[in-house]
Formats: C-alpha cells, structure tokens, sequence
C-alpha cells in the first residue's frame, strides 16, 4: 500500500526546487510512486510570482526533463497533484492561516517540510510550523548543506531544528548518497564474496575520491569566499562517499547499523595536526585560463577583488586509524574550473607481488575498481589480459628459448563494465527522485545523521583553523588545468599520482 | 630475426592436415611469422594424391578459411612456400632419398616433422628420418592425441621417440592449450592480484571443466569404441585444463618451470579407488534423441553392436592433495551428443559469508569467473549488482521502516565481459596456428611433457580399471540431452549442478 503524503516545498520558486524536487517529483509520478489524493505544495513569497507558478513550473519541467520524458498531457497529469501557496515563512501574519488550512483531515498523512531556503531561516519556519500545530508523528523535514560553518554554527542550526523535531525526523540530504553508483558500490562491497573479501590494506594500495567541477562561482561569489572548498565539497560530500567505501559491514542495511558505521569511520579519520598540513594538503586558487576552448577568469576576477585566501581546490592525503585501513592513504580531491566535470571513486589494489612475466615491470598495472558518478554513472574494472591473437616471438637468436607467455608485452588492461544496458529502463531516475521518495517512505539510510555533521566538522574544522594562521596562500592554478601540480606530490610513492577519469588516462602532474 | 623453417607434414593429406594445419600455416604466413626461404612439405603416400596435392591444398583453404581471409592472390603467395612430397612413412625404399635430398645445404634451418598419422607408425617413422641422417639438433617432432591407450602403452610410444629425440625435441600437442582465453587464464591469474589472491579454498568454493560435444562417432566407431571418453578427453584435454587452472604460481612461465607446476597437480590428484567410485565417478553413454530438432541415433546403433560399456560421457568430482586446494572439489566432465557444444572452465567463489540484505539468501548468487573455450572464446565475471532505477518501497504500513538498500529483491546478477572487441584483430588467430609458431620457435610452454602423460596415465588408469571389473553398466542418458541425470548427485552440496554456459542457465539436473 503506498502511502498518501503531502511534500511541502519552501523556497518553492528557488533553483533547487525548479531544477532538481520537481521534475524529481514528475518522474516519481509517472512511475507511480504517489498514491492518490497525495499533493505538491510549492511555496513561494511574492504575488507576483504565486500567480504564475504554475506556468514557471511547467516551463522548468520542460527544460530539465529530457524531451522524451515530458509530454503535456503527462504534465497536466502531475500538475494535478501540484498546487501552489503563497505564504512568508518568516511572517506568521502572512498566509499561514491559509497555509494551516490546507492540512485539514490530512492530519495522518505523510507530511515531507523540504526547506529549500537559507539555514538563517529554518529557525522561523520551524517555529511556525510548530506554532500552527502542523508538525505531526509523521512529519518530516528535509534540509541539504550548508550545514553551518564550523562545528558550532551547525550544532546551533541541528539544536533549532531539534527543537521542534525529533532527529529520527529529520532528513539531511546529500545528493551523491542518491546516485545508483552508490547504491551499487554497497552492493558491489556487501553481494559479493570477490570483493568484500579484499576489502582492506591487504589488497589495497590506495583509495582517491575526486569531484571534479568545470563550473565556477556561478553568481555564489559572496557565500562561496566564505565557505571555500573545504566547507562546500569536503565536509559533506566527500566525506560522506568516503564513509560508505570505507565503512565496516553494518550488520543489515538498515538506517540506524549504516549509521553507526559511517560514523565509526568519521571518528578514525587520522587528524590532521598543523604539522600534518605540508605533506597532507594542499589548497588551490585558479586563475583565469581555458576550458574546453574558452577563456574563462580567474577566481578574484570574479570575486571583483584583489585578496582572497579562500580555496576553490583541496586535495587532501587522509588515514582511517582502525585494523582494516592502517596505512592505506585515501586522497580526497576537489576543485571549481578544473578540465573536465567528473565525480569518482578509485580504489587502486596492489600489483602483483611476483611477477612471472619478466623483469619489465611496470607494464603490469594494479587493478581498478572505479565508480564513476558524474558526468555518466558507470562501474569499472580494470584488469590484466592477453590481448589477443599476439604471440610472442623471439627477437633475436640470442634471447633464450622463453615463453611466448613470459613476454608481458603481451598484457595490457582491459576494461570490465557494469553493464546497465542489459536492463531496462522505463523511465529515468535521479538521485533526489530516489531521495525524496526514501524520505516520503521514511527510509533515512541514505541521509546524513547530525552525529555525522559533527564528526565531520570535527575532523574539518582544525584543516581551516591551520589555514587561517598559515602564511602560506594556496596554490594557484589555472583554469581549466587539473589543480596545483602540488597535489601530485601528497601520494605516497613517486609513480602514483591523481587518475583523472574523465580524460582516460593518468595526470602526469604536469598539466598546469 | 625470423628464423627460417622447414615444417614437414606427414599425413599431409589427411583431416587434421587440410582442416587445421594448413590453414593455420596460411594465417601465419600472412601475418609475417614465415621467414623468407621457409617451407612446408606436404607428405603423401599415393601417386594418385601427390598429383592433385596443389589444387586440394588451395581447396581445404577456401573451405576451411573464413571467406574474408581467402583470396587466390594471397592463396598463390602461400603456395609459393608449400611443396608437395611423396613418400611411404613405413618404406624406405618409397621416395626417401629424394626427400632426404630435400634438406641439402638446409641442415641449420629449424626442421619440424608433424607426425599426423596413427601412433603405431611413429617407430618407423623416426628410423627413417634417423636413418636418412635428417634429424639434426635444430630438429623437433609435433605428435597428438592419442598417445597411448593407458601408461603402459603411453611409454611405449614415448619410449620410441626417445630413441631419435631428446624429450626438449618432442612436442606434444593439445590444441585446447592454444586458445586465447585458456592464455588469458594465465594473465588473469598472474596479472592480477584481485584474482591470485583469491585463487584458493578460502575463497574457492568449486570449480567445473566441461568439454561438450554434440557429435557422435564421427567415423570414429571402432577406434572410439576401444578407448572411451575417459581416454579421449580426460586424460588429456580435461587434466590439462585442471592443471593450468589450480597450478601453483610458476617463477616465470618458462617451459620448464609450468611442466613443473603442471606436475604438481597431477600428482596431487586424489586417486579415486574402487570404493571411491560410486560417489566420484559417473559414466554414461547415449541412446537416441534429438539435437537441434534433428532425430540422432543412439551409441549403439551408430557402433551397429548390441552391446558396449564404453562410456561417451564420463563425470569426475576430485580433489587436488595440497594446501591450496584442500577440500575445494573440481568437477570435471565431457560427453558426446550434448545438447550443446561447448567447453568452459568455471570458478565459483564462495558466497558471502553474511547478506547485509535480509533473510532470503538465495537470491545472493555467488560470484562466477566464466572461461568460455568453444563454441566462443569469452570470459566473464558474474557479480551482484544493484538493477538500475529500482526502489525498494514499503510494501505494507507493518514493514519495519527498513532502508531500500535492505531489500535485495534490488540485487541480481551482472555479468562483466572480457570485452575482446576493444582490440583490433586484423587476421584471426587459431589455436593451432599458435601452438605451430611456438613449436618453430621452441617455445614448449603449451606443449605436454612426457612426465605429464605419465602422471596423467597414472591417475586415469585405475578408474578404468575399476569399470572393467564392475558389473554396472554405463547410465543412459538421450542424446540432446546434458547427460546422465546422475552426474548431479556428484556435487557436494544439493543446491548445486552443472552449469550449462551454452543454455546460459544452471541445469536442473532434470534436463534428461
């Protein structure tokens, strides 16, 4: 039986909500995943925008539903369910009455509070929620980063929230959670014998995460200098695919077991002392340069100033302090206005101990399980093969009468892809589509605890607080480059360095 | 630099000559691999043959080649190298003076005398090339199945050829060795650590060899009707493919260094005693059926005899007596008249130790490793992955508030190709063209010492022995069919059987 739900949006005319909650919402529709009688209220402040909210929205699902997925009857279908409100969050006096009113009879029905609007504002809009009595057992709120500035700036918005609700109510979402590459690494890690079993600093030499941004400011100048990187991208989103590559088997994929060991992880992440930071971090500033062919400015053009410290790149060497990681680096990585868009997790195993193809050793290269999350969604794995129909043939009369198998010319690494299009798929998914109706379904797995946040902060918080009394800027790269050349040398041995996915091959570190 | 050849083929008229050898000479030759001044003399007996030899030749090519690989002008480059020889194997008064005539002023050239005639004339064979002085040190002799009938007359035959060869100089052939994929083995186990490292009774939970036939006797009756499955396959196609699969890592895969480990294996076979039998052993032979829709007759009626235990199917579950293996069984099995043609190794892992997704395990299929040799050569990895775009959803208001992530109706099998057409393969390749290029070179890597006949004899010998001595008769099974229903009772544990790669589903064991 599904069940009938009332999915509040406030910020309702907002990017977030236009780009990603409502053709998320579209598609869950079509694919039947709201029951009857359940309803869409998209609020927004102004008049001037209540009266033509339905049409924006109509626009906003034609542009980001792909054309196949949008038809107008279809549209006119969801639109039924969708129904727009005009209220003031902050102003009790300004449509919350009508606003409370529409709740009436509904009162044990799912109800999801997305709060598409600034932290600065969640404290009102709780209370007036609370005030008009709409928070019910079966309530829920929905929240997404920025989680605060530091440890206690986001103690002080999970206090507000806890105030008026439980934390089993509260939903804080990270998007790339919602990927189905991250639904399948669990599956990879926990439904099969051949990896879970090599899971560990036995078999693996090293793990990098990147996201990798084409993008820069994008009119945030103002938020972003005073966030940086390492608030925007590492604390949250980082950390959390850290924690599922890294975590302990929970017991079941249950909410509460999945949590307790991401959080297990957060607490062994390694500290990073203000000694550490030389050989553990580097921060990066671009400057102007090009992408794919275009000039594009560089970080203080387009902050229209003249000094900023603030990174728009980190890359970060980190240890997980527990039996399973010990001296396994994991690299972190993440940049605005680097060569291509691209999110991955590389788990690099250890070559192989013998060799029994010869001396030349670098032609056998490490396996590679590689979980791609942008720009495609795509599982690798990278082995060792014969490629076939060589033989090996004997150069000179004086080479020994070896084997055609011992000549490791002959191997080189092929690729194994999970390959998704032997299934079919009606409809498209997307991450806050599987989000929001894991949320409707009060299925918390894939959101972020507030013992996270802090475990999070915890770990982030010294990282800034060095920078802030290092006299050393951060690196500058160009855009369009892929980062500081610096952060080639955090790796550990001399041939490693960051695999950039997205151009097919390893960054010689030289790409500044 | 190429060395010069001089490949003689004695039997040159024969099937194995016209189908295979010279067709995989003419691939050679066009990729490169026969130097300038090499040649290849076609033996034939009768004057009637020796004077259409040419045109024959050119016409086993068309048929044999595929068609994009044949054209006349390429054919009449190859011919330019070909020579066409009379002679009587057995009498030295029958052309072997202009033979020997032949190899004037070529006595450093690599010579290679493939012996594509019965055993029993291998003996007069080798005193007349001995005798005619043209066994030099840069000589070597290609023999094939069958060698021997049991290890008696096995070493008799090796015996014989030991008296003009050194063992270095005798290169037996299996033409199993030669694929691709059973190379790619190699590289998937020694170039990989994902793999090496979990290639044990740890991780191991049984491997399968099946060589499926869908052919009868073939013209074969009486000589088939003598040796049986066991001796036709077993003892040497099956065991060798055994062998490569569970050796112990070579230092180098040198020659010597493989045979080594090969023998290994075969020592550490358990040997299957009489009261091992009924438990380890199924034989069984075909009554008539349908295969492809087309009616065949049974063993019998193609024999025209009333009665015959000789199986054309036999079943083995054994063990390999060391560390690596202990306890992990190996099944092996091949037959005539199956459903299909096919021959696959396959290496099932263990299933994971504990499912994270819930109580109804069965749907957690262990991991498979495919080595697919006929009818194509393929490998795949079958892994648990996540169906794309599927949600969990609460199913009833009494479901726990279970993540989606938990219900493994979510998970099913994924296969990962071997994904060959990432190369570019301008000629094709074929087995025997590889083992005929390594064998010039000197390469004996894939070639079978006598040692191995022996160990091989050894374990094989016994068995047969305990079928003359029983009075229970082969089982039968339809032709069409996977075989005897029996063979199932083999494996271990009940949930198992014979997978049927070629059905691409697990046999039910019901298929009779």
């Amino acid at each position: 039986m599904k069940q009938v739900f009332d999915l509040v949006i406030f910020g309702g005319t907002g990017d977030l909500s236009m780009r990603k909650l409502l053709p998320a919402m579209y598609r869950a529709y079509h694919q039947g995943h709201c029951s009857e009688d359940s309803r869409i209220l998209v609020c927004c402040r102004k008049p001037s925008d209540f009266e033509v909210l339905p049409e924006r929205i109509e626009e906003a699902l034609k542009t980001f539903l792909d054309a196949e997925e949008f038809d107008s009857s279809r549209c006119n279908a969801f639109m039924s369910i969708v129904e727009p409100v005009m209220l003031d969050l902050t102003n009790l006096e300004q449509g919350w009455t009508q606003f409370s009113d529409l709740f009436e009879g509904r009162e044990e029905y799912i109800r999801l509070f997305y709060l598409a609007v600034m932290p600065s504002i969640y404290g009102a809009c709780c209370e007036n929620l609370s005030t008009k009595n709409l928070i019910t057992p079966n309530s829920r709120i929905v929240v997404e980063k920025p989680l605060g500035y530091d440890l206690d700036s986001a103690e002080k918005i999970n206090e507000t929230m806890a105030r008026y609700f439980q934390e089993e109510q509260i939903y804080r979402i990270d998007h790339y959670l919602g990927k189905e590459t991250v639904q399948n690494l669990l599956a990879l890690r926990f439904g099969n014998f051949l990896f879970e079993n090599i899971w560990d600093s036995k078999a693996i030499e090293h793990i990098q995460i990147s996201i990798s941004e084409q993008v820069g400011l994008e009119g945030r100048a103002g938020f972003y200098d005073e966030a940086g990187a390492m608030r925007d991208m590492v604390q949250n989103h980082l950390l959390q695919l850290l924690c599922l590559v890294a975590m302990e088997s929970p017991n079941k994929l249950r909410a509460e077991d999945v949590r307790v060991e991401k959080i297990k992880v957060l607490r062994a992440l390694k500290p990073i002392l203000p000694e550490d930071m030389e050989s553990s971090v580097v921060r990066g500033q671009y400057v102007s340069g090009q992408i794919d062919g275009e000039k594009v400015p560089g970080y203080l053009d387009e902050l229209e100033s003249y000094q900023s410290n603030t990174e728009t790149y980190v890359a970060i060497k980190t240890f997980i302090e527990n039996w399973r990681w010990a001296g396994v680096p994991f690299y972190l990585r993440t940049g605005k206005r680097l060569k291509k868009r691209s999110a991955e997790i590389i788990v690099q195993f250890k070559n192989v101990t013998h060799n029994v193809y010869g001396s030349k050793e670098k032609n056998l290269e490490p396996n590679r399980l590689i979980i791609q999350l942008q720009p495609e969604e795509k599982i690798q794995l990278v082995l060792m093969a014969k490629a076939i129909g060589e033989h090996g043939e004997k150069k000179s009369e004086n080479e020994d009468l070896s084997s055609s198998l011992e000549s490791k010319e002959n191997l080189k690494p092929i690729t194994l892809n999970l390959d998704f299009s032997q299934e079919s798929i009606p409809f498209k998914s997307s991450a806050y589509q599987r989000l929001l109706i894991d949320a409707i379904h009060g299925n918390s797995t894939l959101f972020i605890h507030r013992d996270e946040v802090r475990a999070a902060w915890k770990w982030v918080d010294p990282i800034i607080e060095s920078w802030k009394s290092s006299a050393v800027p951060p690196e500058f790269y160009s855009a369009g480059s892929w980062g500081p050349t610096k952060a080639n040398e955090l790796f550990e041995k001399r041939e490693q360095s960051w695999i950039n996915i997205a151009e097919n091959k390893t960054s010689t570190g030289k790409s500044k």
